[in-house]
């Protein structure tokens, strides 16, 4: 069984060529992140992926978190790497010195994340979700609740979780019905939560729950939603953890993935919490925390991704079965077919494009963060409001078919477990459901990122497609060249159907929605397609003699094109001519088979 | 947790306006198919279906076939189940008269084992490798062997397995190792099979096993194969099962789905065995098997994906979340919600369109076997020849998608195994896999079924394809007006994609087999787009005041064309313009990330 290695060299090239990591470097307070300690950082990631994480991988799968009265025992290993992973202080890459943070740019962090969640992605959401718990706290939470839980939780003593979801408010927070009644400087929060990821776990010495409730006079749907932070053990006077708070775990769930990662239900009976923020605005706490998890689900997408190839190319290399179809003669590895070639090129070319998109995306982050000029922030945060659901959406999307290419190529051993080929794809079948399902990041990309504004930042998008369309014409390379036609394809598709998403939303609403999702695949693959292109472009500037890398960067960018991309103008018409056929339908006519 | 309802109204539909249920009665030796046996063979074999096998498939898979001491343990109910299935003589329907068979068409029994393998895909696997094992024994066997087998088989007292995989030899049967030594009238077959499905079990009081295997002095390679028959227990003269064979059941795998139904590695240790046919001509015999084995198979995905839509469409209707696009004010069912509704046209429209094709191709079957025409006979059997590749990959690839939107319509609940949502994905990915994987099936598409006959038979699909486009457009129809250019867009693209396969075949094997899964892609959803118009007109002649049928399959079919067929120019370009950059990565070029 093959074993992760982090793809340093695409990563570094990515994080150079296609992100700008040297211009985010020199935003205010990204000073430490000189190409010497990105360096340093990958390397040691990468071996602690490598070496800690990766191995109890496959038996973290096999064994599961198991619940008994209450508790929950994590698989073997767990332990040993979460302290790993504490000392490592792997948590802290992202955040403010001030609390104990490294201070690095959210692009490196993303390098990292990958790294981690490639060689266990069951492991990797118990970071994810106190990161974002962090994220919350830091922007949202009074002085006072950040002194005494920041500190803990960026170091990564006390980990972070989200209650949102109850068996009646899934994608619809509307409807929570969890209760918080005020008692002096806390409140009692009551209620049951469903779906906690590391709801309750033996990793860390305490959880911080961050839970939405109501309080008794919040006004109705999600305006009248709170965020309260519920520890479990209280906080003595010397910050260390004391009483245990009435927040438990009443079970876990039997999942078809991620079994290592237990999936809660906590039950609040009573329990002490501190309202992070204001009443009622608890919804747009949870965003910040939510939009953070967007993107890291999007980036699973590339992990997983990752990780299955790998696989399969190992495997594919050296399982030997029929004949060279030109050659004949011997036996040869199955690399050598056509068809497992392009198995393996898919899985390759669109886990290079994703990457490359969610890092981009990444440093648009941090410029949204840290650049001086005010336009150029928001600029910047326009353009990560836009991508965050096309990253989290496609790259989910894209991940499974990935993963479901890797069980592909082992051909029957790819459905035996042993063989690990399938806990990818069942690990990866998350990845388009939880943190708002695929249909709700392209409501949101149609909604809330493009009708709203008109279309502005989907156009100027659009607009820039169409100036690099002038830089990759002044190349001389055939791939390059090839690609051309095809971009400039999805890039028309792309502006059509902005432009019939801008006319239409107000008139044809349900019509609009109806092509949300096919508009977000073909957003996806022109963001992707595009960065793949820029990749071919810088490839071809640093090619020299024998630099296979380059080379193969070249020729993998052709290959999307010509077998992801080309799939644009399909699905401009699905959008465009297809939304009336959705709901054509009516209950009855569903029923009358 | 619904129950599985046969889609008996659609069945019959297909049967009769696309299939010509008709036609095949009158074919000599289906007399017995009338429109009354017909119709009460489909309301039995429904009722079969949901009272005894959808009760046991979720617990069959939570709890598993289990091996210990060579011997396997069926989960609960499938022993009772089995007896029903033989009590019921739903094994006999398709086989001659002379051996205890029904002699009904292909096409009935295609209907019948649709139904039984979408409410359990695990127990149906024992009857289908059984059908397999009789028709090459019944194509090829001598009259003894046929005598003391044949019926056994068909009545289901016995059942059957196909032993071809050895771990060196998967989809390269010219690596088989297994050596079969001649004595006196038999052969002692040894060697060591892997991947058997049914090889052991408890439902049956004897197993067939059709084994590949050497003898002695074989030519080296496919040439060097025969076929032997190995039964668990050697008949005795009266024909009952005697004496224990060496043919024993080492082990069962751990899968990522059919649990119910086991896999054994199956070791013949100087087994007696008796020769099929002649020496070194099992290869052939072994496809007689295979070909209605991959009809089967591609049947699988027809069969869950129809599962799967039933139980997303039910959840749909039930679960309550956000509210209406337009009409706002109370939450509603999800199935008000665009994406979702999106997602169910998606499963039910390619879902209808893989049943019409599947079970058209059943009926060429029956034309090819029973019409007096010689002519006639070898016009069907090219169709079906064409076509098996296309029902097996295509049917079995969608049916994963299928399966795969079902989980995701369910939410969160979706990824939790006791919905039984992910059991259906978790079926549905061997089906790519096994009997030949999709690459298999494309390169036998394409190598065998369109570059040997320089593509006479597809063009001959082309040219009906054309001809039926001016059937439609003698239509008024709004909808099946809207379907035209994207059917004649596909038509196009199959023509373009025959004309290069034809043309480069000989010079550029490996572009061509590079395009060939994509190719095997467009021709399914052109195919399946051409029954689906084929439906539509068909339903528009129906029409009548309030038949919610008629009207939903126009509007199916026409949904199909906007969301599915429109992704065939995009697939042209793929398989005419990609095939070189399939191949583009030298080895260590793959290696430099």
């Amino acid at each position: 069984m093959s074993a992760y290695t982090a793809p340093l060299k695409d990563m570094k090239f990515v994080l150079n060529e296609l992100a700008g990591l040297a211009d985010v470097a020199k935003l205010p307070g990204y000073q430490e992140a000189t190409p010497d300690t990105v360096d340093a950082i990958l390397e040691e990631a990468s071996k602690f992926a490598t070496e800690i994480l990766d191995p109890i991988n496959y038996s973290g799968d096999q064994e599961g978190s198991v619940w008994k009265d209450g508790a929950v025992a994590t698989p073997r290993g767990f332990k040993h790497a979460y302290q790993q992973y504490v000392a490592g202080g792997w948590g802290s890459l992202p955040f403010e010195a001030q609390w104990g943070g490294q201070g690095l740019p959210k692009l490196v962090a993303t390098a990292v994340e990958e790294m981690l969640t490639s060689s266990n992605m069951s492991f990797s959401l118990c970071p994810l979700l106190t990161q974002g718990a962090i994220h919350a706290l830091e922007l949202c939470g009074a002085e006072a609740l950040k002194k005494t839980y920041l500190g803990k939780m960026i170091e990564g003593s006390w980990t972070g979780t989200m209650n949102l979801t109850e068996p009646q408010a899934g994608s619809d927070l509307a409807l929570v019905r969890t209760r918080a009644v005020r008692e002096g400087d806390h409140y009692r929060i009551s209620g049951q939560k469903i779906f906690i990821t590391y709801g309750e776990h033996d990793l860390a010495e305490n959880i911080v729950h961050l839970v939405l409730a109501r309080t008794p006079e919040a006004p109705e749907g999600v305006k009248g939603i709170s965020l309260f932070l519920v520890p479990k053990f209280l906080p003595k006077p010397d910050g260390t953890p004391g009483e245990r708070n009435a927040a438990r775990c009443a079970s876990i769930e039997h999942k078809l993935g991620i079994h290592a990662s237990p999936t809660a239900v906590m039950v609040f009976d009573n329990a002490v919490g501190y309202l992070v923020g204001e009443e009622n605005k608890g919804l747009s706490y949870m965003f910040v925390m939510m939009n953070a998890a967007r993107f890291s689900v999007g980036l699973e997408g590339v992990a997983i991704a990752e990780r299955a190839f790998q696989r399969a190319l190992a495997y594919a290399r050296e399982r030997l079965q029929g004949k060279d179809l030109v050659e004949g003669a011997s036996t040869v590895p199955i690399i050598r077919h056509p068809d497992v070639r392009r198995m393996l090129m898919l899985m390759k070319s669109q886990t290079e494009a994703m990457r490359a998109l969610a890092y981009v995306v990444a440093a648009a982050m941090d410029f949204a963060q840290k650049v001086e000029d005010k336009n150029q922030r928001q600029k910047h945060q326009a353009f990560v409001d836009l991508m965050i659901p096309v990253v989290k959406g496609w790259s989910s999307e894209t991940g499974i078919e990935i993963a479901s290419l890797g069980v592909q190529v082992h051909g029957g051993m790819g459905f035996i477990e042993e063989t690990g080929a399938a806990q990818h794809l069942r690990d990866a079948r998350i990845t388009t459901i939880y943190e708002g399902t695929t249909g709700i990041q392209a409501g949101d990309l149609v909604g809330r990122k493009i009708a709203r504004d008109s279309g502005a930042t989907a156009k100027a998008l659009v607009t820039e497609l169409k100036r690099f369309d002038a830089e990759l014409a002044r190349s001389k390379n055939p791939d390059i060249q090839a690609m051309r036609p095809v971009l400039a394809a999805g890039t028309a598709a792309v502006a059509d159907c902005v432009d019939y998403i801008v006319a239409n939303a107000g008139k044809d609403v349900r019509g609009v929605f109806a092509g949300a999702v096919p508009f977000l695949k073909l957003m996806g693959i022109v963001a992707g397609g595009w960065q793949m292109a820029r990749a071919a472009l810088a490839a071809e500037k640093l090619l020299s003699g024998d630099s296979n890398f380059y080379q193969a960067k070249i020729k993998t960018a052709r290959f999307f094109a010509e077998h992801v991309l080309v799939q644009a103008p399909g699905l401009r018409d699905t959008v465009v001519k297809g939304g009336a056929g959705v709901m054509a339908l009516s209950d009855e006519q569903f029923l009358a088979s």
